[in-house]
């Protein structure tokens, strides 16, 4: 943890070792409670505010979790239902994600934070739209089954479930990177990803073969195509999440990663 | 212009009638000739600092703006070395969207805005990572051309050039409307996006029809698949920054777009 501020990190361990890492936001925050008691410190306030900040990210971040996750089971199952649910349940990640953007920049505005700090502040708004549009792949892949028609269940998708694990051990690994200041384990993402992108050739090779041979699958294997698509970008931002740590924890830069076509 | 911060729009309109607003950010700010002058106040520093993010942006926007049209022209010309030079650049512009979001953060950190101001600079923040995400798409388009063979030039594409044309004046409106807080245009760019998916429509099934009738042209087709949804997601993309004017002018909150696949 070289290079991590101590002040943020010390209010967050503090704080999370009362609540678990992955709760929902709490609707009273510690920030308001002692407001109204009166008995803290500004800057022992202030430290609390960046540490409900993180915990709501790392709730945002296992609801965008469950999201890729069950997205694919229900692309895999043929359950239209399930796929809607997700899809309509993406609006709330929306709002959360524009209600803690709000909420960084209200911080950054009245407590001056220090140079140290406010990286992590504008790390906490990157991370915080990455896990968004990785939501939002998420309902792109819900959407793909709303568009099939019924198949066999499980339905066939080539290589698909495993770039599917793939994508969410990055997941994983990206989130605690983050949480725990993590700089190896970060770099350690970012060169999974290349894991990702061969198991996306595979598929494309495979779903391709397929389409040549047969007319009558040509357009249902586009959906897989696109599914691939979706995952893929999915380790891209888990990759931009992985750079961004290292920035902020050892100010080296590396490129944003964007898609391969 | 109901509801515009007075200062802000005061402070741009001077500034910006010296400087055309597509020009390039320049390399001594009038922010940092005032400083070292002595001779403004802080506030009229702040107005200019302001300012300068604005047309900042706007040049953002003048960058991406060209990346998507001679994406789309280097695919239909076929020119692979024009594609290579779009990818390419694509960096300065991840560098510039970076180096505005820090600017941002610190203007945001440092001067304490007032309440209309600082949704001005959280609306400056979302604006330019929607125009960062609409050069990636564009990488997206010529790094397209760079996986296909050459073909007949102009490259038959099906509706595609008229996605484009149709992309990027939703494109200039957006910016427009963010630049000169229009609404009305503003909600004109989200409605206008109904007749960019339907287009959509028609390349998709122009396409996989060949698909079906000619084994031959599967591959080369699933490119122009993703060539099509990348303009869906510019557009896509224009609606959100145009949705995002509407809310920072009259406090009015819908729902940001994502693919509908």
């Amino acid at each position: 943890m070289s290079g991590s501020d101590g002040s943020w990190s010390t209010a967050r361990r503090r704080n999370s070792s009362r609540t678990p890492a992955t709760s929902a936001p709490r609707t009273t925050s510690p920030v308001a409670s002692a407001s109204r008691c009166g008995g803290d410190m500004p800057r022992e306030v202030y430290h609390r505010d960046l540490a409900v900040l993180h915990e709501r990210i790392l709730a945002l971040g296992s609801s965008t979790r469950r999201a890729v996750e069950e997205s694919m089971l229900s692309l895999r199952a043929g359950d239209f239902e399930w796929s809607r649910r997700i899809d309509a349940e993406d609006e709330r990640i929306n709002q959360e994600r524009l209600a803690i953007e709000e909420r960084c920049i209200a911080v950054i505005a009245t407590q001056q934070p220090v140079a140290g700090d406010l990286r992590r502040l504008a790390s906490a708004l990157f991370v915080t739209s990455e896990l968004e549009r990785i939501a939002d792949h998420a309902v792109g892949i819900a959407r793909l089954n709303l568009m099939m028609v019924k198949e066999l269940s499980p339905r066939p998708l080539s290589y698909l479930p495993s770039m599917a694990d793939r994508a969410l051990a990055m997941f994983d690994d990206a989130i605690r990177a983050f949480d725990t200041d993590d700089v190896a384990l970060a770099r350690q993402v970012c060169l999974s990803d290349d894991d990702l992108d061969r198991l996306q050739d595979r598929v494309y090779a495979d779903v391709i073969a397929a389409m040549r041979a047969d007319a009558g699958v040509v357009e249902r294997n586009t959906y897989l195509l696109w599914a691939a698509h979706n995952l893929e970008r999915i380790g891209d931002r888990c990759t931009n999440i992985g750079e961004r740590v290292v920035y902020t924890v050892t100010g080296e830069s590396t490129d944003t990663k964007v898609s391969t076509f």
